[in-house]
């Protein structure tokens, strides 16, 4: 267990940064933010900020010699960056839960591995194995690239032959993974904790709508049967356990006549759980602070219903009216100019029973 | 009306500046906060600290030419300083709430100008005054200084004729104030905001314990009948508005058999406030940043009960067990060891209907 006062470093400045900063603060403890570009949202917020690229090894040494514990923001940490870190600090989660969630097809091979339901697919790394694992899924199919994806980046969608072509050039080469289309009737997630005593907590579901690959809004309570409910919380708990992790993971999952698949999962605090700030006492970002510190994990009891909302690009210019409307808890991320799919911030609206 | 990205200058490293700071970033500002102390509470969530004291010219006019508003989050500014910072950025709340609030005689003669009732009251600067005094409101009373007192510091009571001397010699030749005992069943505070657009929002009353002259509790809602509460809000607006004032203020009042008297008034977010942290969608402190920086006042309405509960020097020993307990919320200011009377951190229990 952390002593108070002790410093948590945190890889990657963004607003997730920033806001588990803020977190560990209310908890006592300072943190050290390490980002490789100027003046990151969670800059504004923590303690000490080292501003190196992650192939900086001098930088990298510096900064785990200044620090108790280790911690992310994003899961695309070089492996050497994580190699240099991991011989001076505990990093949590672990190196496992980054190698898996780095890699879509390890992901899915471990997923299905444990039993889990996830869409068909298969590894592409070239035209025969893309007309191939067409063979299998049919169409329409989107081809990912297995790593560094994230707000739908790295995506292409086959609708027809003609984009068979397109799709694979889009990826540039880089080995790739062809999934099935799921006919799904929504996505959820679940926010799942995992202590360092082995405890597991699961927030409620949430119901998740995206726009453009990104997400736009996620309602609490999801639209679930109680039987879907507990599948949900049942399949983030076999996940955390397998991996013996330590922190706060975000688990999107469909829901489908056959049952919930596992979209993909995240081995870090996750947009889908920032409604928590505004309806539970302790929420997801506290929540992965205490996993990591080495605390118990609090009460994440949800007491209200809420809508989240993303203020992606210009949708700040709402921020005027937002500001003037009940129930309405507004984030901004303190970055620059709105761009188009830029998360500026979100607002988190209550609804009270 | 302050732009996303705009600098906010406080007065004040302490928890009070700390919490203002998260505040002030939720929103998109960034803060700099001006402190003598090194490794203030508020450094671990700021943008920048300036570590000078408040006779240090340079770095005032430094400290102002870097931000774009500047306010505080304690009264006892020096009137230099002031006079330094005054003339290069705007300070809200303004001169003359600080010049009231920093004098005892001077905010309770402001108060019973406006028809508010207070505690009698007289200035003593000799054992003449004190005897002429302590003849009008009898005893018990309390001698106060009229300056630089907080959490019972400078205060000496006095009870029986013995304790007339040993009050005076405890003012150490300070200008000061006798105050007579007022009959009162509880104490509550108001805390109150209003918008650079003359808007006034009160937060519901909540009822304070005090131990040993420091804050124990503060519990929402106070035991008021419909027409205390609305005196109570009336009476903050009031004050309020004869300031044109812009900002969160803390009103305390007495319940009197005679209906409500101020205590004091603190022109800043009061620890009597904290609870809004817990139960408000706008806290005290996102509130006193909107103000300040012209952005319209928030919604502030409470929605569930709460105790608030500080932790003062060995309090914090508690927290192992706070941390485990269902519907509270913790927050640590980040100091070094527990003294006795120093304010570590406190609790929001929040209590749902």
């Amino acid at each position: 267990m952390l002593e108070p006062g002790a410093v948590i470093g945190l890889l990657g400045g963004g607003q997730l940064g920033r806001m588990l900063s803020v977190a560990a603060a209310r908890l006592g403890f300072r943190t050290h933010v390490y980002e490789p570009a100027a003046n990151p949202p969670a800059a504004d917020v923590c303690h000490r900020v080292t501003t190196a690229g992650y192939d900086d090894i001098a930088a990298l040494t510096a900064f785990a010699g200044s620090v108790d514990v280790i911690t992310y923001e994003f899961e695309n940490i070089p492996t050497s960056a994580l190699d240099t870190l991991e011989r001076l600090r505990p990093i949590h989660p672990n190196r496992r839960a980054l190698a898996i969630s780095q890699d879509r097809i390890s992901e899915k091979d471990f997923l299905t591995g444990l039993g889990l339901g996830c869409a068909p697919y298969a590894a592409v790394t070239s035209r025969a194995d893309l007309d191939a694992a067409l063979a299998r899924t049919g169409m329409p199919a989107i081809l990912k690239t297995t790593r560094l994806g994230y707000d739908g980046k790295g995506q292409a969608r086959i609708t027809v032959p003609a984009d068979v072509g397109p799709a694979l050039a889009a990826m540039q080469g880089a080995p790739s993974v062809l999934e099935g289309f799921v006919d799904f009737s929504r996505e959820v997630s679940v926010i799942a904790a995992r202590g360092a005593d082995g405890s597991v907590a699961c927030y409620d579901p949430g119901e998740n709508v995206h726009e453009g690959g990104i997400l736009r809004t996620t309602t609490v309570p999801a639209r679930l049967n109680p039987g879907q409910r507990a599948d949900a919380v049942l399949i983030a708990a076999r996940i955390l356990n397998a991996l013996d992790y330590v922190g706060v993971m975000g688990v999107e999952l469909f829901v489908t006549p056959q049952g919930l698949l596992v979209n993909e999962i995240a081995p870090r605090v996750h947009n889908s759980g920032h409604w928590t700030q505004a309806s539970c006492t302790v929420d997801q970002f506290e929540q992965h602070i205490r996993a990591v510190a080495g605390l118990p994990l609090g009460d994440g009891n949800r007491y209200a219903d809420v809508v989240m909302e993303n203020l992606i690009g210009d949708d700040v210019l709402r921020v005027p009216e937002l500001l003037n409307a009940p129930n309405t808890a507004l984030h901004l991320y303190g970055k620059g100019a709105p761009r188009p799919g830029r998360k500026m911030g979100h607002v988190n609206r209550v609804i009270r029973g």
